[in-house]
């Protein structure tokens, strides 16, 4: 049952977000444990443009 | 005022997703009275690899 | 696997949520194709306080 | 510490979204006294094919 | 159209909220041109125990 | 900068979300190389009331 939504600047490769996928389930099993087939994970890759942090683009640093 | 954000994975077609907000927005307009305008509905299409259940990515499935 | 979460106005009885995500999950599965047992449906129910339209919360409307 | 997510129709310059980020995080920071350096800020940039309104997508509208 | 979600620690006062979602409806229709009876404004108030820093919780610190 | 929003069922101790969010924080860390204080965890108890799969919801199973 537990919903996952990260959100993190683009460019991660695919086997970076096998292992975070991975190592985040195993995370909230050994936690919470949430059996790791009822965890569901979405991931977004975001531009540096749709990010801010105090006022500022994060494409702008 | 009912806010709705679909996650889903990439792939449905333009038809499919007229299908999909309209009957949805008839779902909840039906179960709790909401008017049909008043209903925000957000699609967010979802690439394989940035979906995971059980600590597998769908693109590995 | 669609993922739905749905913001709306506290207020709403048990049944009418029962009517909710039964009808929304209908919805979901005759428009995508989507199995039943693989959407998930999240329902936020918001204080009047904490839902704002054109700058004006609804609790002072 | 507060996190915003901001989903609107894509088409936005950049400028824009440099103007949006900053008019955000002092609009926050005025009301709240949140520190801006604690504000984190997100876009979502939407096709109008995945907005809806009183069932009908953007792009049919 | 614009749907913003602010999730913030729990604590502040209706004064306060009211001031938010005037001050940030005004920021993104200055910053994007959005008319604000377009815009939606969710806020969340977290718990302390609810929200977390570089692994540590907000009510932990 | 990774922000994780993990929504699963009420009834979890205030260790088990100590334990969830240094673990998730170092799960992402170890995967993606984000440094733990760029990382931010909200918590969503969720009523048995507002959570469904395949259209029932989890206070009726």
């Amino acid at each position: 049952m537990p919903i996952v939504q990260i959100d993190l600047l683009e460019g991660r490769t695919l086997d970076q977000k096998r292992l975070l996928v991975e190592k985040v389930t195993q995370a909230i099993t050994e936690s919470t444990g949430a059996p790791p087939e009822s965890i569901s994970i979405i991931i977004r890759d975001m531009l540096k443009e749709n990010y801010a942090k105090a006022g500022k683009l994060a494409s702008d640093k």
